[in-house]
């Protein structure tokens, strides 16, 4: 119905999670008509990304830099390693404010269905990191769903195994929730009543 | 929070019509982990759209072609054209399928207060087809809405001061909706009965 170009717009913006046809339509007219200067700083935003963001060394989560600021911040607790699923799971933590250890980022879970094991979840460098530095407690923090307890509980093995602490944040996070969409007083919480595993 | 490119992309996604600060990380974030290949289409389809993509010369609809689509369209007949505010409502008028004339597309309303008066919205091009061709009907579908009537007044006075039929589509869209979302059905009982101004 549009012409080339705009037809290629609607359907490439349709990559973006939670836009359909119609919302994908709206966008695109309205970034053409009215906002085209937006639209020429998101395709430069979007290429810089692409080509640019790779995985923090230490922690794996998201960044363009070797080290992420959070793994490379002198004022954290370097004896205190959270592991997560995900980036927007630590801003959800750092949202609560109460921890000030460092993070470990598995981009994802084990899920032998899907082929996810543990190489793919970066167990080799969370390995490593446990055997050389002095972390004084691993504090595993995936989704409270089958799939995050499921990781949990190896990892959980993999650091009892190298005699390191761990514990699990308290429950207090719904079960079955997504820790990303957690209130900061709920995870704060959870925190804190984290019990020894 | 998250490293520079990151943020930049996060901000950028804030032209999007709707998005608001947390979909925006989202949409990031989901992006960067498993996408990427989406999030270059993106990027491109922007750029190509944002520089090649103008105005119909006849209809003043977008595309990057001289003259768009519909109004090369030989098939359509000749003699009715229909105005209406954006090519959204173009889309929801096709959909229809009952209207088989061209298009004239305003890109907009009158509106003293912004400053948008008729040579912003191309009232200039649209008498001087008036004058040169030999349209039969004009008919105004801009939307219910105290600026869309306004405008349609404005132009139908400046159609019957050519000696041009000029018809309002009837009520039956719902009034202060907007045309766009209104269903089909509607939108071509609205056609079928309207009346002459
Ligand atoms: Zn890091
Ligand atoms: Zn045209």
């Amino acid at each position: 119905m549009f012409s080339p170009l705009i037809d290629e717009l609607m359907s490439a913006l349709r990559c973006l999670p939670g836009v359909g046809p119609k919302s994908a339509q709206r966008m695109a007219l309205q970034l053409l008509e009215r906002d085209r200067e937006g639209a020429g700083r998101l395709a430069t935003a979007l290429s810089n990304a692409v080509e640019g963001v790779g995985r923090c060394r230490l922690c794996r989560t998201l960044t363009e830099q070797d080290i992420c600021g959070t793994c490379s911040n002198s004022k954290r607790d370097d004896s205190l390693l959270c592991v997560v699923e995900t980036p927007a799971d630590v801003l959800a933590i750092e949202s609560a404010g109460t921890y000030q250890g460092k993070y470990f980022v598995l981009m994802g879970h084990l899920s032998p269905i899907d082929g996810i094991g543990p190489a793919e979840i970066g167990i080799d460098v969370l390995a490593q990191r446990l055997r050389e530095e002095g972390i004084g407690e691993l504090i595993l923090a995936t989704n409270p769903t089958v799939e995050g307890e499921a990781t949990a509980h190896y990892i959980a093995e993999l650091a009892r195994g190298q005699g390191v602490k761990v514990s699990r944040i308290a429950h207090g996070v719904p079960l079955g929730g997504e820790l990303e969409y957690i209130d900061g007083g709920t995870l704060a919480h959870a925190f804190s009543s984290r019990r020894a595993l």
